[in-house]
C-alpha cells in the first residue's frame, strides 16, 4: 500500500509491530533497471493474507512491514530489456507467495483499474484450481462455500463458465446478493441438515473458500463419484474420516494464487467476459477499520484502497 | 470362500457373530440363469476386508457371512445371453464395494490362478488411482506407504511403468524384501526423521496404502508442486494442516477398487507384464489364524486359500 513520491521516495503505510496498526511511513526504492518496469500505483486490494503479514500470524513478518499484493496502476517508466510494455499502459502486480518475487501484468485497455487489483489475488487463487481441474465445462454444478472476496469470483467464475453454482454460506443475510447480484443459482445455509442432505452426491465440484474452522465430511458428501473438492481458504486444521474420500474416489485439493501466465490469462478472461470483482472503495486513512471490517467478514466483496487520492 | 458342491449347495466356511470365527457351513446358491456364469472356485485372496466384514466393523454384517471377495476359479456353466465366456475359460471375480454386485473377469491363459485372485482387489485398488492420477509416466518418482497386500503390488506396478520406487514403512524387516525381491528403489524408514527430511519436495506422487493411524502433514513434504497423494487404506481418522495442500498445490485423492472395464485391463496388464503377487497359499481349515496374522500385518504379501483342495 504504496505510492512512488516525485522525488523517488516512496510513501506508503506501515505495520510496526504484531498489532497490525498501520500508520504512516516512507523508503526509498531503487531507480529502475533493465528489467524493471516501474509502476505508479493506483489502487491496492486489501486481502486477509495482509491481516496475517501485518499481525505476524506467520512468523515470519519483517517490521515495519509495508502490506499490499493486489496491485493495479500505470507503467511509469521501462527498463531497457524489457519488452512489451510502453509508458502509459496499464499494469498490475502481484506476490508470488512461493518465491517472494514480483511480476507485471498488463491490464487489458477499458478494464476499470479498480476492479483490476483483486484479480491479482481473490481471482488468480480461484480461478486456478478452477481451470486446473476442470471446472469449466458448462453444464456441471460447482458448490461455493463461503462468499467473502474469494468465494464472490467463484461464482462469477462458474456462472461464466456455464456451471450450476451453489453457495453455502453461514449467514443468510448473504442470499439476496448471492442469487441476484451475483447469479447463484442455489444458495443454502449450511448448517440446514435437511437442505444439505437434498444435495447429496450432486455436485461435480466444490471451492472452499472459508477460512474459518468447519467440518469436512458433510461436504464430501454433496459430491458425486470422482467429484473435486479444491481448498483456498486457510482454517487451521483439516479433519475428515478417510471414507469421505475413499468411498467415491473424492479428491481434496489446495491451492493458491497462480502462475505467471495463468494470471495474464485470467485478466483477459475477465476483460472478455465482462467479470468484475464487486468492491467497496475506501482511502487510505480508513485502512485500520478497513482490515478490522474484514476480520469480522464485513466487506461486499473487496476494499480496494485508492492509493492515488489517498496521498495526494 | 465358498466351493460349489456337486448336488447344487455351497460349501463354504462363515462368521457366526462379531468374533469373526470362521466355521464351516453350507448353503444353495440359485441355478445359473441367462445371463449368469458359474465359476467354480479355486483360490480365494484373503484381504482386510474380510476382517472388517467377519466382525461388523462397519456395521452392516449379516450373519452367518462367508467373506471372500478375490476369486479365481474355471468356468463351469455359461448362461444363454452370455458373450465371451466358455466352459473351462479361467475367471475371477470381485465385489464391487460401491454396489455390492459380482462380475466375472477373464483371466488369460497361463496367469498362474493363485496369483490372479489378489489382483482382483489388492490389485485393481492402488491400479486404479495410479492411472487415473497419471502416475505410468516413466522415470517419474512414487512413494508407497505400508508394504502389505496392497503397497507391494504398488512397487510393482510402479516399477512396471517405469518409475522411481521409495518404499516408507516402520520396519527395518522388510528392507531386504522391498529392495531385492520387489524392485523397489529406495526404502525408508517413516521415524527417521534425517531420511524423510532429505526427500523433502522430491517425489511426483504417493500412494498411502497404511491402515493404521499416521500423521500426514510429514509424506506432503516429500511431494513436489503439483503433487498427488492416493488413499487406499483405511486409518481412523485424517488430519492434517492446510499449508500441507495449499502450499504446493497438492491434491488427497481417495479410491477403493475399481471399475469393471479397469479391472479387466489390469488383469490383461499383469499378465503381458509378468506382475504376479507374491503369496501365501493356505488352506481353509488355517484362516482363522490367518486372519489374526493379518491382523498383526505377518503375511507376505496376501494370503490365498487353495480352496479346490480345501474342500475334497
Amino acid at each position: 500500500m504504496a505510492a512512488e513520491s516525485e522525488n523517488g521516495n516512496c510513501k506508503a503505510w506501515a505495520a510496526r509491530d504484531p498489532s497490525g496498526v498501520l500508520s504512516p511511513h516512507s523508503f526509498n526504492r531503487r531507480a529502475v533497471q533493465s528489467g524493471d518496469v516501474s509502476l505508479k500505483i493506483i489502487y491496492c486490494g486489501v486481502c486477509y493474507a495482509d491481516v496475517a503479514w501485518t499481525r505476524n500470524k506467520l512468523n515470519d513478518s519483517k517490521y515495519p512491514l509495508v502490506p499490499g499484493h493486489e496491485i493495479a496502476g500505470v507503467v511509469t517508466q521501462v527498463g531497457a530489456d524489457v519488452k512489451g510494455f510502453k509508458v502509459g499502459d496499464h499494469g498490475g502486480y502481484s506476490t508470488h507467495i512461493v518465491v517472494h518475487e514480483r511480476y507485471c501484468f498488463k491490464i487489458p485497455d477499458g478494464y476499470p483499474l479498480a476492479k483490476a487489483a483483486p484479480l491479482l489475488c481473490a481471482g488468480i487463487t480461484v480461478y486456478t484450481p478452477m481451470m486446473r481441474h476442470n471446472m469449466n465445462q458448462p453444464g456441471k454444478s460447482l458448490g461455493v462455500i463461503g462468499l467473502g472476496g474469494l468465494g464472490h469470483m467463484a461464482v462469477k467464475f462458474g456462472k461464466a463458465f456455464g456451471l450450476k453454482v451453489t453457495v453455502f454460506s453461514t449467514s443468510e443475510s448473504k442470499r439476496d446478493e448471492a442469487i441476484n447480484l451475483l447469479g447463484a443459482d442455489n444458495f443454502v445455509i449450511s448448517s440446514d441438515t435437511q437442505q444439505m442432505e437434498s444435495l447429496k452426491n450432486s455436485l461435480h465440484f466444490i471451492i472452499d473458500t472459508a477460512s474459518g474452522d468447519h467440518p469436512f465430511d458433510p461436504y464430501f458428501s454433496l459430491l458425486k463419484v470422482g467429484g473435486v473438492m479444491t481448498l483456498v481458504g486457510f482454517p487451521s486444521e483439516i479433519k475428515m474420516h478417510p471414507a469421505s474420500l475413499i468411498l467415491g474416489a473424492r479428491t481434496l485439493s489446495g491451492s493458491v494464487v497462480g502462475g505467471i501466465k495463468d494470471i495474464q490469462e485470467m485478466v483477459n478472461f475477465c476483460a472478455a467476459n465482462n467479470i468484475y470483482p464487486e468492491i467497496e472503495i475506501i482511502k487510505i486513512d480508513y485502512i485500520n477499520e478497513a482490515l478490522a471490517r474484514l476480520v469480522n467478514r464485513d466487506v461486499k466483496y473487496r476494499f480496494v484502497i485508492d492509493i492515488e487520492n489517498s496521498f495526494k
